[in-house]
């Protein structure tokens, strides 16, 4: 395989965007940036074995996660998401048709946000594939969504539905079996093809004054991080966290409190705002079939993430959710 | 080794910039573009067993490379680097104090140029360390040194001097031998240690019109790219091409000419732009001390890059420079 005949079989043949001046081919791409917008940069790697596994994905399914986890990040930050670049390292195990199939993947989910794929690298080695997604957005020069924006008495509130995506990587991994088709279907997709809350970014952008995540580490890991960020403390009702019906249909046989709240990897979005604001974010994600649920409060009575179970007793929630590191 | 330790151990306590909003630790950076200025892009992956060995580069020198390639990439684009963010994908061969001289490598650099980390991501991998850098530049919007920027008699020309990185690495790698200490310092070091022309492409910026590349993949490799986006061809003149004294040193025991030609990643400049701006180019570089030398002219009569040797004779040189896939 040639790095050039390669990089022009993957290039795109036209930009969504006017703004790209100078897109793939050149030292460097170029674009201008939106009169007044912030711009608002992430990136992420993946890891043959550590994030995925090649007999347990299809090329295009990693190519589409690839890109999902970092679009995740930018609706975190309430921007949209507009330019990727792409930088991969090949061993000799992937076959040139798989590759395209890896950026086919990526193609299929930016097109749906009209982004364009502007630069990248190709490079070979020799044991496992790594894929390193960039992602650029931006956002409204106001707009401040970050970690450490909670409040005492904000309300906490999730997107979606949490903790499919591990049960679903447990399915993949054969953790745990006789699982419906229709669930393990369900389940399985929610881990390989997550889908970013771009749409909910945006709305909570708009609001006064929020503070957000996305759940990639797990909701216990995220609320931490909140917490931390803010030097406040959260109390959380278990049973208001949502849960999927076919999560919920499992928990006679399996434990499914570990994967909602170390699971990771949902990329809903998890923040608070004033309850003032609440009742106007819960309204905007209504009229949009956005779900959205409070899940629990801000306190400055302490600074611990404590859930109140079922029982109605009080655990503390620690950031033992996934972390790269330990993990191995 | 935890994740999020290390991201605060590698994490700036300032940034230069009063332009960055959010810098690492929430879910993505958030910088403020300046007035007018388009935004300049690139991503460059650097991978352990091909890029680099590691008992032959220090942790430093291999952060500092990989980080000085995309500063090169930035450079060629006439624009300033501003901002990076690194992935880094991490065997459990490596230590975290050597994880953290490869960040110092990397900030040691970036500080000579007030560029800030910005962001990033830390994984794990199971076999060879690899690192990808995204460096994000800015030039006034109506810069374009691209490649296809070339015209009909335009001169052709290079910045410092061509073939001591590779001839550095041949010396790393002990493929050649009997080197006087003082000559195979000053290859090595051209070698582990490139500087990015970010002044020659600020100076080169302000010409009227200049094509322009970094001499990453070999000169006939860089000179076959400019031709074939630019549509026209090329005579370069051999014995313009500058040497140094240490590499010219060489050339009575090895052949020095594959170093030049197609050895590559001297991170150079090497561009084209008219007879009458070139005196102007020429001039200005004069004056702040940086070598640029004339080796060629373009031409509409043909489309290759031909290079007339000590001889007088014409020969074809081909793109066979550095080239990362068939170069396993």
């Amino acid at each position: 395989m040639d790095e050039f005949d390669f990089i022009n079989k993957v290039k795109p043949t036209r930009n969504f965007s006017k703004q790209v001046m100078v897109g793939i081919g050149d030292d460097a791409a170029v674009y201008q940036p939106t009169n007044s917008y912030n711009q608002v940069v992430c990136v992420d790697t993946m890891v043959e074995g550590v994030h995925f596994l090649k007999n347990l994905s299809s090329p295009q399914d990693i190519g589409y996660k690839a890109l999902a986890v970092n679009i995740s990040d930018i609706a975190a930050m309430g921007a949209l998401p507009l330019y990727y670049l792409v930088s991969i390292a090949i061993p000799s195990t992937w076959t040139e048709d798989e590759l395209i199939q890896i950026y086919e993947g990526m193609e299929e989910l930016s097109s749906t946000y009209k982004m364009d794929l502007i630069g990248g690298d190709t490079v070979s080695t020799s044991d496992k594939l790594v894929i390193t997604v960039t992602v650029i957005g931006e956002a409204e020069s106001h707009v401040q969504t970050l970690r450490n924006k909670a409040e005492d008495r904000d309300i906490v509130f999730v997107t979606g539905t949490i903790g499919d995506s591990s049960a679903g990587l447990s399915i993949l991994l054969e953790e745990i079996e006789n699982i419906h088709p229709t669930i393990q279907n369900y389940l399985v997709n929610r881990h390989k093809r997550p889908i970013a809350q771009v749409e909910a970014g945006q709305i909570i952008a708009e609001l006064e004054r929020a503070s957000l995540n996305d759940i990639s580490d797990g909701l216990a890991s995220e609320l931490n991080e909140l917490v931390e960020a803010s030097k406040l403390g959260m109390i959380i009702n278990e049973e208001h966290i949502p849960v999927s019906k076919e999560l919920r249909s499992m928990q006679d046989v399996y434990d499914i409190k570990k994967w909602i709240l170390y699971g990771g990897e949902d990329f809903e979005l998890v923040g608070t705002t004033s309850e003032r604001e609440w009742d106007k974010l819960k309204q905007a994600c209504t009229d949009r079939n956005i779900t959205i649920t409070k899940i629990g409060v801000v306190t400055n009575q302490h600074h611990n993430v404590l859930l109140k179970n079922r029982n109605g007793q009080m655990i503390q929630l620690k950031k033992s959710g996934y972390n790269h590191f330990n993990n191995k």
